[in-house]
């Protein structure tokens, strides 16, 4: 049969200690900022492998992080996808009940843990659940006083292997990795990536005005438990840039001191950390002028976020979006060439979408009724995704892949978009969260950040609730700030989303509560609004209203 | 089994029409220069691969082209391969034997040609070779007189096509393409190329400093039946930039014009379509500003013709490498790190280079006893390759595919290279022509390129000949220029070579010729001077003399 060698990570290994040996990988460490150069790297992906290899890890088996972002997670990031088994990076933001969801339903066989994890592994840790787990290795040189067992420590499990070791021949749909989705609504759901999948992702990352390159300085700062760390860790060594990682809880300092000293050209991740540098730059005034692009992902970016890097910190700040299904990135908000010459307002919505999406993949923009809305910057419809890098499968889950994946291999992803006609697209919502009312879309999302843009309310989250009438209709949850006199902040509050929506837009229920329940991730939990904060009243007050009253 | 979708030139389509359908593709064919957007593209080859599914072509079946560079071409360069078939593109500069070959070995259904080229496949047809052809398209709207039948115009044909026809689902381990070696050395062989190559190649395309965006206007001069158009006509479309086809026999009045008009930033030929455009620059004055990048490849590309192109138009020409097996493009001759700021004479050496190894891609330079020799800037080698869009396997041809792809999968390029301690790589000359000299190896090309530097000299060709105690020995084929004293000559050309060489490189004889024979593509025919310009008196002459003398 016609064709060429199978896609493994391997070929980006070989290039990044071939072709770009005299790169560093920097690293910050519990023990300090550590280098090295991608030469060494391959030596120490090689050793690992060989020691796994050594221990008995077979094709496909599986071997967990516990990890933050530093040389000894990177090196497992190409060490055990090469030797054929599957790196399985749990997120160790989880609750104890998710961590051990997760080392049972992926039944790893090693866990591999960040110096600065063992307790809170210690806390999840269960022996039924744990049952596979055959050794327990330290991201580090040393042991720390613990329960979990046996347990040894990653220098000292590595030191027999051997830095010549010949990686075995990979299938391209050998999975590689393993990520779980964060479960916002019951338990996380597995999700698997082949080499295939891997490769594609990681070339896809090199294209466009925002790609990686040889000469980049990448910093990934999204964690690389988190998505496998957006892929810019597997892009970063493909392209032969070098390699910054932040290590363990990295605070603003932290982020502002690596962009400093090693020059860092690009970066990613989520709001928060951008919010939270930009306060810290405002502060300290470091020099982040090597810093071209930040790349925003996880959530909206902020138009005001993007202006004040640009104007106070000369740095280019740009939307991405993707999903744990996605591998995950499938837009980016890179220039067309008709927006080559945009400043201004014009700039910060471009930089503000979600994205165009990337050369590779293909996307629907799906109504209620399963046929495609139009891309008119109006219409809302669910984002359904289709590529070599988009999965077609959970894993040990074939219920949940047929609801989320069509028999032609679309992905639902349960995001409410609105496509532009040149493309970009933004989130709206999720599916879940979105009112349904008379057979029209009401965006949570847009009206609850409309009542946030209210100078009285501190917090404010929306969701549907059922209505006789009108299926449902939205009611508000806001949280005030200070001493308001409620009802007249609730009649503001409604002719507030009027003056940019359309009436029947308006909650027809606004109740302020003292602080909106949260997830794991910070983000609101609208389940839990659902559950325990619908009453009989509240329904009541929302039948009784007219839409747009 | 986990994983994406298949990798398929449909989500490129896609992509130009739905994100990108108001970018122009500007054709220069017999009728003029025409122009349409990607959206109506999009519908004319979806019209095609309707026609052509109408008339009865099945997955798997070939249809050729015969034809150069215009909306046309492009229009099956995507119709043919979405339709689940493969497209042959033939070579307009063959002989007519070769053609005939072509034709027969790939047992073509359909024969697509150029309105210009008419003639020509008349003269090359043959009623056995083309048995397999069950019609002829001539690329227009019109059909000249011809004895071809039967025969059909274009716009005839897909008239009837349905411009909302659905893609079959279409396999990536499916070939799309189809293309021969120039066959310098006896017939042609078929190299064919899946839609995962294709895919493969098409992403590494986009990637690095010369890599395709959405913001390019690209105007690929390479011609399309030429190894796919350098695969360029497959990621232009994918990046979204614009497409620019210089059509028939293009003059470098219509390559400026065309770059003047259309604003062309990216292009993409041999030395010799430089060298006619600069030669016309100098007289002509055209504006050439827009242009950032000029990929030369095919062949060396001299270090003259960077410097002209870099002081006298302000366009940064710049080397790649491939061939037919690697679909073809595995090198490009972009910056690394640490030269960025090269200027002067180092940043033409690093633009003379063929190149880097492209990401997704392996090399291997191996000596005589199959071993790797050091990148070290000195040591020569035959260049292996191994990759995703790297083939390995001949059409028909099994003993060649063992003769030219090791059992691990490396294709054995025939090109002898050195690299460079950081992953640049020259090509010095081809492994047949090779002079090896009592164990080590004396490069042709560099030896008659060096005599060709000399003031008196117009042509020279070097070729290794038999000796019983060396193996080898070079001798040297000279067209001298105007009137000289052959014998003074000779010495002073062993003088010129040992200037730059060992000794031992030195040709042992000189013989001077009114013409070094060529072949089709007008590249020296080494195989005619060793066939029939070695006789007893030349090898006499090389057996008497000692290396270096």
């Amino acid at each position: 049969m016609p064709g060429g060698a199978d896609m493994t990570l391997r070929q980006f290994l070989w290039r990044a200690e071939n072709v770009f040996g005299d790169r560093e990988v920097v690293s910050r460490t519990h023990r300090g900022i550590e280098r090295y150069t991608y030469d060494e790297y391959a030596d120490r992906v090689r050793k690992l492998a060989s020691a796994l290899d050594e221990f008995g890890v077979q094709t496909g088996d599986r071997v967990a992080t516990f990890a933050w972002n530093h040389h000894w997670h990177l090196e497992m990031y190409y060490g055990v996808p090469c030797l054929g088994a599957q790196l399985h990076m749990i997120n160790i933001l989880l609750p104890d009940t998710h961590v051990q969801h997760l080392v049972s339903d992926a039944e790893d066989k090693l866990v591999f843990v960040d110096a600065t994890m063992v307790d809170k592994l210690e806390g999840a840790y269960d022996a039924d659940a744990f049952e596979s787990v055959e050794q327990f290795v330290v991201m580090g040189d040393q042991v720390p006083d613990t329960t979990l067992a046996p347990i040894t420590d990653y220098e000292s499990f590595v030191e027999s292997g051997d830095p010549d070791f010949t990686f075995p021949d990979v299938d391209e749909e050998q999975p590689a990795g393993m990520c779980y989705t964060s479960g916002t609504t019951g338990m996380p759901k597995g999700v698997e990536y082949t080499h295939k999948m891997y490769w594609a992702h990681t070339m896809s990352l090199l294209t466009g005005e925002l790609g990686l390159r040889n000469t980049d300085v990448e910093l990934t700062i999204v964690p690389m438990f988190h998505v496998s760390g957006w892929g810019r860790p597997f892009a970063t060594i493909a392209s032969g840039a070098k390699t910054v990682l932040p290590g363990p809880n990295p605070e603003p300092a932290d982020i502002a001191s690596l962009v400093e000293n090693e020059g860092v050209t690009k970066s990613a991740g989520v709001p928060t950390v951008w919010r939270g540098l930009l306060q810290y730059a405002r502060e300290a005034d470091p020099d982040l002028s090597s810093l071209e692009f930040a790349l925003c992902g996880g959530a909206a970016t902020p138009k005001g976020l993007i202006r004040a890097y640009r104007d106070e910190l000369g740095v280019e700040l740009a939307s991405g979006y993707g999903m744990t299904e996605t591998t995950p990135v499938t837009h980016v908000s890179e220039h067309r060439p008709e927006t080559r010459d945009y400043e201004g307002e014009d700039l910060l919505e471009l930089r503000a979408h979600a994205g165009l999406p990337a050369p590779g993949v293909e996307m629907r923009v799906v109504g209620d009724d399963g046929e495609e809305v139009p891309w008119d910057g109006e219409s809302l419809g669910e984002l359904l995704m289709r590529g070599p890098w988009v999965t077609q499968e959970y894993f040990n889950a074939p219920e949940k892949t047929r609801e989320a994946v069509t028999e032609d291999g679309w992905l639902r992803t349960g995001d409410i978009v609105r496509a532009q006609e040149n493309g970009y697209v933004d989130v709206v919502d999720r599916v879940d969260d979105l009112v349904k009312s008379g057979g029209e879309w009401i965006s949570s999302v847009e009206v609850e950040n409309r009542i946030m843009g209210h100078e009285d309310v501190a917090e404010a989250a929306v969701i549907p609730v059922e209505h006789p009438q009108w299926d449902e209709r939205p009611a508000a949850f806001v949280v005030p700030d200070g001493d308001v006199d409620e009802s007249q902040l609730r009649e503001e509050l409604q002719a507030h989303v009027t003056e940019t929506y359309p009436d029947w837009w308006s909650p027809d229920a606004v109740r302020f509560i003292d602080e909106i329940p949260k997830g794991s991730t910070g983000k609101f939990s609208k389940v839990t609004l659902k559950d325990e904060y619908v009453d009989d009243s509240l329904r009541e007050r929302v039948e009784e209203a007219a839409p747009g009253e």
